[in-house]
């Protein structure tokens, strides 16, 4: 009665394995400010629920496989503002991002085969691919370099007859870095040369400072037949418990073969979809102001960062990550040691170690993720608790 | 370019692939009555929609990975009501039985083993594993024995090095055969004797009739350790459009490898789990109302069945299926014509072919499974429709 070699492969996820340490230090009574998790403090717009309410929960039906039609047609139009156009039978409603990119892989990968990833990166790719038998090959990028990519034969240099995709988030997660249009022409003319498709991951699309804009990779007309598009409202609309993402490719053949899988799994929960449609036809002044406001957070990391002794970073742009090099050995163990052993007043910060958002063993050791998901007050104090916390460890 | 061996090898689902042709014949003002897929038109509880209106939705939150605390304790109430105790570290919440499924499948699998299913199988099984790159063994069962299992020996004669588990649905879709307490114990023993998992989907029980009762694979004590029980809301509370199931295996090992998967994809619809949480804390007098229901349902369906010449069927004694074999050569081109050709009073129906539910290729061409979804009267003027088809169509 053994288990399968691919889910003994997988790997606990990096950011939930603290968790207990943080449950077990709380019930002792001190505070913990919570920088490790991308679960934003901003309230979901009311509009959610009450389109809920609205809806006829007399019989709570499947919905159609491929997504409410309400939902899909506020898709087109989100895009449409970017004049990315999409017909109804382009998009597909999948269980939030993650559900997007695993019947993505599953339907372009078949075991064995590669997808190409700059690192560090979400750490959840790797479910998505591992336990479906796909291998990520990491792109290394550097803390020094902001993040961005290394040049066009550094990436070429890396792909195989397996290769099968280039898959990367754009703002990126953990980075908080935005590519530039040059990057993605690179990445456009890396796909179009090779053969491959590109997993464009947009769930942090619109989290752009600075006066940036976050373009979408939907936007390369050379390559729109082999892009695909993943989308959420988790982030941008801050409902990150309704798990509504999507799929969208103007590639009809893909989209078709993707729908088997979302045909087999029935559909995705109906009033979630409704209350998501509602979330999507909010005018643009929504997002203008969550911007605003993460914009201003990321002022204040990005301040206490540089006031900081052998800090290395470069100003994040985008999301509300930033990853950072601390003036520690080895990150993990500073993690722990700032739950268990610190406090300021009773309280203390949880940060996630990089090392799980690469896929090169030994990078990232000395680098956390901290996700700027606290009002700007709540941020400044955790951040100094970063500070003397940091302070306190050299000594 | 090329999409994957894996999803190109799916077929589009046999129950939606005639949705097109009916939608059709709907617009020209047919009235077309649904006995082919398993959407009840049973009110869904209050306490459903109720305990979401009453849950703090100013943000909505990810819920835990392995689902929300007063959902798991729900579930364990339900089992323990038959004697079946489920520690809180013993159940996973799940994007419905079809993602409890799928996972259970990646965890027990790797690529090119086997899993054996007594055919006719609910037809997404298909796609829960060859999207995965498992293989369905069939077991071959038949309509004039009631679809009941064939022996030990002829099961036994399946099983390869490959085989990891045997994977049934009891009571049974498509066949609405309840598993005798014999055959049970037989599977028990085949599971035992050949070191396989038992994944009983048990999302119909309750719907047991004649005075059975729908006996939880989770009963058989001396295979708990290999059993993996899954459940839903969507037919026992009539809310197919939650998608909330859940797993549940006394191996704790299995279900914290599961557990992974379920942190890669974060959580399922936080909202959809406060309601089903309020469905499973129902009393038993709502289910037995809803079986009485659908046991007068069945006698209707199963009296016209007897009136038809040349029907071959058993009575079925649960879930709310029956596959029947009719005086027909073909019964996909019996179902198109009943849905192009034939009305009566500008009525028709629409059946389930049932040969997508082997996997034997041929096998369950002159059979269609009818779902009786509709109310009683409903039902009786339905069954009369497939009366007068027949009787037009073999003319």
């Amino acid at each position: 009665m053994k288990l399968s070699k691919r889910v003994l492969d997988m790997q606990e996820s990096p950011v939930r394995k603290l968790v207990p340490i943080a449950t077990r230090v709380k019930k002792q009574g001190k505070k913990v400010y919570h920088l490790n998790i991308g679960q934003p403090d901003i309230p979901t717009p009311k509009v959610f629920i009450e389109a809920i309410n609205n809806y006829d929960t007399s019989v709570i039906k499947y919905s159609f496989s491929q997504g409410e039609p309400v939902l899909i047609n506020a898709i087109r139009d989100y895009f449409e503002r970017d004049n990315i156009h999409f017909d109804e039978d382009e998009i597909l409603i999948t269980n939030g991002g993650s559900e997007a990119l695993t019947f993505t892989t599953i339907s372009i990968c078949d075991p064995g085969d590669e997808i190409l990833v700059p690192e560090p990166f979400y750490t959840n790719y790797n479910g998505f691919t591992g336990g479906v038998n796909v291998s990520i090959k990491p792109i290394t990028t550097k803390a020094e370099e902001g993040f961005h990519l290394p040049s066009k034969e550094e990436i070429t240099k890396l792909i195989t007859p397996k290769t099968k995709a280039i898959l990367f988030s754009n703002p990126g997660n953990p980075t908080g870095t935005i590519l530039t249009l040059k990057e993605m022409e690179m990445l456009a003319d890396i796909a179009l040369e090779n053969d491959l498709y590109i997993i464009s991951d947009e769930v942090y699309r619109g989290f752009a400072f600075d006066g940036l804009k976050g373009i979408s990779m939907g936007s390369i007309k050379r390559v729109q037949d082999r892009t695909i598009l993943i989308e959420s409202v988790s982030k941008r609309y801050s409902a990150c418990g309704a798990r509504i993402g999507s799929i969208a490719s103007k590639n009809k053949v893909l989209i078709k073969n993707i729908l088997k899988l979302c045909q087999a799994r029935l559909c995705v929960a109906t009033l979630e979809q409704v209350g998501a449609a509602a979330l999507y036809q909010l005018p643009d002044s929504y997002t203008d102001e969550i911007r605003k406001e993460y914009q201003a957070r990321r002022d204040i990391v990005y301040k206490t960062l540089q006031e900081i002794p052998g800090v290395v970073c470069e100003k994040p742009t985008g999301a509300f990550y930033v990853v950072v090099q601390l003036p520690v050995d080895d990150a993990e163990e500073f993690v722990i040691w700032m739950l268990e052993e610190f406090e300021l007043d009773g309280e203390t910060i949880m940060l996630s170690p990089a090392e799980g958002f690469y896929a090169t063993p030994g990078l990232g050791k000395n680098e956390v993720r901290i996700a700027y998901v606290l009002n700007t007050d709540t941020m400044a104090h955790a951040m100094n608790i970063l500070k003397e916390g940091l302070k306190a460890y050299k000594k």
